[in-house]
């Protein structure tokens, strides 16, 4: 990198424009996009997975996803997680484990961590003047048929739920 | 949408500042970014999947990954896919068929359509200047304990491999 331009910043993105050295030797721009990292959470009570019904704007539809959040300022993944995770659906997580990460965009060094929650309990619901939530539980049937079917398309729930499956058939 | 302001825009990525009105009577504004659709494709080859090792800025690491690549103007995703598959592999794809597509980012309208490639037969390799790529083969075990490790992070890489894992489970 012999040149880093910050082209556009807002409170969620920044855009950077990289000028950078090959390992060829020639030179390119590259545009970064900086978002900040995120937690998705699945949460497991009683054989049901627990998802939350939100009216996503800029595709202007309601999606079926894991409760999701920014990780805030100071905060570890897990800390985040537990906090979504009852302000998005107003469980507690008595036990939450992690699941992996993965990058959503190869033009960022974003980060979204995956968590499995356990030992729900009930707590307190706060959810943001933007979202509008549902909270509603399926089976693992229900899931798998989702699944197959295409049903569900937000990256990390994909990658979590699939993880999940993958996690729980026998002998795999 | 009340107004929608270009804040940022270059060949691979624009960002727009959208000011909306929420169901609940509410203005506020909303940053979208807009990155254009890709494909990415899992080219199963004599019971081994072919993947690729590609050095990822701004991550500034080797990253193993499923061949990806941006749908260009006219072009549909299963051209894409094609044409993709071949530049970045030298690898020409007898059969293509969609496994599905995802959102990569809550914050953007863009698609990541997933492709299984079969039949595979020797083509012509072409890379970009940017791109320096390794063609690697793995077994379907290989893949399985590298998804278990977590050692897999490009998103379309992992809901495509995974994918294709639930799909071959037997009784699944």
């Amino acid at each position: 990198v012999i040149d880093s331009e910050v082209s556009y910043q807002s409170k969620f993105v920044s855009v950077l424009d990289d000028t950078v050295i090959l390992p060829n030797g020639q030179e390119t721009t590259f545009t970064r996009v900086e978002l900040k990292d995120y937690v998705t959470i699945l949460p497991f009570l009683e054989d049901k997975i627990l998802m939350i019904e939100i009216f996503r704007y800029p595709r202007n539809c309601l999606n079926l996803e894991l409760p999701s959040g920014q990780i805030e300022e100071g905060e570890s993944p897990k800390e985040s997680a537990f906090r979504e995770l009852e302000e998005e659906t107003g469980y507690r997580a008595g036990k939450l484990e992690s699941i992996g990460f993965f990058h959503p965009l190869s033009r960022s060094t974003q980060k979204a961590h995956l968590f499995l929650a356990n030992e729900l309990k009930e707590g307190e619901r706060k959810l943001d003047m933007t979202e509008q939530i549902n909270v509603k539980f399926y089976s693992i049937k229900e899931i798998r048929k989702m699944l197959s079917a295409g049903k569900l398309t937000h990256a990390p729930t994909l990658v979590a739920l699939q993880k999940f499956m993958l996690m729980n058939i026998n002998g795999y």
